[in-house]
């Protein structure tokens, strides 16, 4: 089995991507959000590239049960119901409600991604959760951090070091890693006593103090919080345990457990 | 003062090259060769991408004068005087000598940067010189790892980690790090004490063990052998201070000196 981390979220993604598992990190903050508004009891997360493409999306959905989350410049969105902050996503806010998402990086790294085999949310809420799940598949990992508007970012290498680190700590077989996948985990040593330390020292994270989300930074950095793996799969993001929401007048009908 | 550090060889490179110095890096091989080559007494070196172009760029110039190296899956190829091995590059074999240069990586990585404000060849041989360049010219610094074709490589990450580690000491004025350049410097303080041991963890430093290259990576690890920083432009590759050497019929009798 090899673990690869994609160090720049380049388009087209590079080949053999559907043959992979796939973990899209966005620890500041669009995986954080994910997964923790899942956890709380969302039913699932619609991830979309644009502004108008939310608003769209909510026309097909009883507005009862949908809410439109997400930032852009790290703020949230005019109209909008919730911003990009996970401690907005709380049970009283999203139990049995779907959310649609848009946020500057994070929501199009799940469309980059779609083609492969599957495609996770991973934050430092879930890493332990991530890290199970993979063992219990077992082929290729390919670690897709979200970036930042095209650039590295070192927050999410190191969440994804740290996803690593978990794999390689089970000692199920084998593990090859790239010289990326390496690098990663390095960055992950570097920072394992203090995550807020690489929040601090990386671009993302100094913008969010800026813009005065500097709490978010300590929240973020909660280790294993939840069991929840979300999964990407035809365009919507859910457990895959929850029970499934349909949209309306399609009556899809079909359970999220694959 | 931006230091950056490009992670992965794409093309096209980002905008804004043309603001900054660049310094290309391919410590195995293609730039420990260069500088090695230089500080023997070679007189310039011409990088080109392919085999055939070397041949053909061959013919311009006396023969006497002329040596082709490089490597294809790191061998010396066939018809060539010098393989990709800087123990090869000795001044009795290179001295007053022009080489046309061809590796997988490194070779193309300067054509991709051309346009910027100044093109150098950095490898542990020469990372004091090149830091110490570096603050007289006081823009801003992207730093370009040629990459494993296409890949990340974790050996130009370390050196370049360490360039950014000697700007940073002779503390002149303020310098600003991206993700990626404070990764590099991370991943070069993992190692510092042990620089084989990061090439031997690299792919590409395990692919030249098992091809017979063992000894070049203790070889490319020996820092500041020499203070010579070459420089890419017009496509030679020549010492700052050394001598032109004309093309056959062109007379160009232009210094190297900037």
């Amino acid at each position: 089995m090899q673990i690869d981390i994609q160090l720049l979220p380049v388009s087209p993604v590079p080949s053999l991507v559907s043959t992979k598992a796939i973990v899209v990190i966005d620890v500041l903050r669009a995986t954080s959000v994910i997964v923790h508004a899942i956890s709380q009891g969302a039913l699932e997360i619609i991830p979309v590239a644009t502004v108008e493409e939310a608003f769209q999306k909510a026309k097909n959905f009883p507005q009862s049960t949908t809410l439109l989350g997400g930032e852009r410049g790290s703020k949230k969105i005019k109209g909008f119901d919730l911003g990009n902050s996970p401690r907005e996503y709380i049970a009283e806010k999203v139990k049995g409600k779907r959310v649609i998402l848009t946020t500057t990086n994070g929501t199009k790294a799940f469309h980059s991604v779609s083609s492969g085999r599957e495609v996770m949310a991973g934050s430092f809420f879930n890493i332990g959760a991530i890290g199970g799940r993979r063992l219990d598949l077992g082929q290729d990992l390919l670690i897709f951090p979200s970036g930042d508007e095209g650039r590295f970012s070192l927050e999410d290498m190191v969440c994804g070091g740290m996803l690593i680190d978990r794999i390689l700590n089970k000692g199920n077989g084998p593990i090859t890693l790239t010289d990326a996948s390496q690098s990663a985990l390095i960055l992950y040593q570097r920072f394992k006593e203090n995550l807020v330390e690489a929040f601090r020292l990386s671009t993302h994270g100094r913008d969010l103090i800026e813009r005065g989300f500097e709490e978010d930074l300590a929240y973020c950095a909660q280790i294993d919080i939840t069991d929840i793996v979300p999964t990407f799969r035809d365009g919507v993001i859910r457990s895959s345990f929850a029970p499934s929401l349909s949209p309306r007048g399609e009556g899809k009908g079909e359970g999220n457990d694959r």
